[in-house]
Parts: C-alpha cells; structure tokens; sequence
C-alpha cells in the first residue's frame, strides 16, 4: 500500500482493536468489518486479506515506536548519545507497546520466524536508521569507526532477548536495572 | 536425577538419536525403548515420562558444552579474556550443536518459554557461571567492578539473538564476523 487514508486508518484502528481482544488468529475479517461499521466487500477493497491488514497494522504501531523515539533522542549532543538513547527506549517502548505484548502473550508463534528464521519489515527499517546513526556518530567522533552493517545488527540482535522476554516472571521489577545495564554496554561499546 | 548410570547414557543416546530424526514432540517412549533395545518398562523406571528424558538429554547435550567451553578458555590470562572467549565460543557451539538446531528447525515452539516467559536449568546455570567468572575478572583486575548478577543477565540477554538465528537465511556466511563482533561488544562492555 503506497498511501494510507483516512479510510484505512479507520480500518486498521478496527484491526488493533480485535487484536488487543482476542489476538491475531482469531481476528477475522468479520469482525474488523462489524467494529468499523463497514462491508466485508469495502475491507476486502483495501486489505486482500486478514494477514495483509494485520501486516499494515504492525508497520503502522512499530513505525509510530520509532518516529517516537528518534524524536526524542534528537536533542542530545552526539551522535552515539542518540544511537543508544534512541535504541534503549525503542526496545523499552516495543517490550511495553500493547500490541506487542498482547502477541507475545496469545500468538507468540507469530513471532518466531522473526528470531528464528528471517528478518521483517521492522527489523530492516531498524537496521537501516541504526546505520545512518552510526556514521552521524562516526562524523562527530563519537562512535569509533567500523563497518555499520555489522554494529547495527549485533545492536539489534543483542537487544531481541531482552524485547522479548517482557512478559517473563519478574521482567517488569528487572526493567529499569536492566535498560540502564544495556544502555551502559552499547555505550562502551560504541565509544571510540 | 541425581547421578546418571550406563544405562541411562545408553538410554539418553537413544533418545538423542530420536530426536534427531524425528524432533522432540514426535519421539515416543516406544521409539527410544525400541532404539535402545530394552522393554517399555525398562525405560519408565529410569523416566517417568518422555518430558523428563529429553529434559535429562537437553541438560546432558548443554552441560556438555559449558563444560568444553570453560576448559578452552581455561589456558587464557585474564579473567575478562576467559569468561568472553567463553561467551562467545559457548554460543558458536550451541547454536551450531545438532539437537538444537534439530528443535529449532522441527519444534521452535518449544523453546518459545525460555524466551518469552522463564529461564530454563540450562540458562540459570550459565548464569551462575558468568557470575562466578565475573568475580575472578573483578579480582584480576580486568573486569569493571559493578552488580555480577545484572552484567551476567545482560550478557545473557544479548547472546540469546545470536544463538535463536542460527537457520536465518545468510546466518552461516555471517556467522563468523557477527561472533567477531559480539565478541568486541563484550570486551568493551566489560574492561575497566
């Protein structure tokens, strides 16, 4: 889809909604139709089908993470101040967000390839602005110079555990002292 | 159980060869009793049921890497030079050991608990090892002194991606530059 509407939107708030109630799997295109007030046939127009709709609403919440997040990094002085803020409160934001949590809890073998098997979406889109924001810190001679494809995904692959176990007895008082724990690896980690 | 007997070893290699061919959720006592050439009886006098026995395997199987991986890393100076080498060479060896790759590959599922939800024997026993190791890096002088237990959990938390994306499509070819570059994340992290 080039360009959401309004119209979609409406649609993929429906989405998040069944989501949040029941979990992936068990929304269906009925369903989305009956809580937005419109025709299966005007649904189908838009989203072919439930995976694909899903699919755009997980783009649309993960991506709202990281416009977020990037956001609020931006007023800090150096490029790798940005990088580690901004990937600290991303995994915390992605552990805490709703939608995130209710698949963990109810379809968390949707998950899977994503840790198993193959990159998403989201995960491309991370390792593209972890790699832009590695040269910024480069550029300003706050992230020590190496190649960025290869500093971004261990960012990212190291980050996965904690994003993940969210839901694990005792994440939720462990939270805090582990986000400042691995703020304080990939800072050493990235300082020249 | 407390201490394993020839018979259980004969047993437990059966069962690993059960796995192997057919995943966990498909291998029955039958099978390994078959395989082992004893009665069905035999084996449920040592195993109470199937869950207990691959349990008693996966413990036997991962022990057995912690226990090579700390003797290579042995001959190493420093703390810090040991307890990252092993890190790093620990989980190269799981992620490439041939029942676990097996459960990845045919029973994924199973291993969703101990990401999402609570630490398995295997990882509380690295953990407890880590801590050990940090101490002596502490003693040596070179590892940072902080909290064992959160620098034990978090590097814990950042091996899990690594390990979980051993079938990832192109996860062979980068296998060797990522534990490079996992292996420098951890110095880093680590040195005073």
């Amino acid at each position: 889809m080039s360009q959401r509407t309004v119209e979609d939107e409406a649609l993929l708030d429906a989405a998040r909604e069944c989501v949040l109630e029941v979990g992936v799997r068990r929304t269906t295109v009925t369903d989305v139709a009956r809580r937005a007030g419109v025709s299966r046939m005007t649904l189908y127009r838009r989203f072919p089908d439930v995976t694909t709709m899903i699919q755009a609403l997980m783009t649309r919440e993960f991506s709202a993470i990281v416009t977020q997040v990037d956001r609020e990094a931006e007023r800090l002085p150096t490029g790798r101040e940005r990088l580690v803020a901004g990937a600290i409160d991303g995994a915390d934001r992605l552990a805490r967000n709703p939608l995130f949590l209710r698949i963990v809890d109810v379809d968390p073998e949707l998950l899977l390839p994503y840790v198993t098997t193959r990159l998403g979406q989201f995960q491309l889109a991370v390792l593209a602005s972890l790699e832009l924001q590695l040269l910024e810190g480069v550029r300003d001679g706050s992230i020590e110079a190496t190649d960025p494809a290869i500093v971004a995904r261990s960012i990212e692959l190291s980050l996965r555990g904690f994003v993940l176990q969210t839901l694990a007895e005792g994440a939720e008082a462990a939270r805090e002292p582990e986000l400042a724990e691995l703020r304080r690896m990939l800072d050493r980690y990235l300082t020249p």
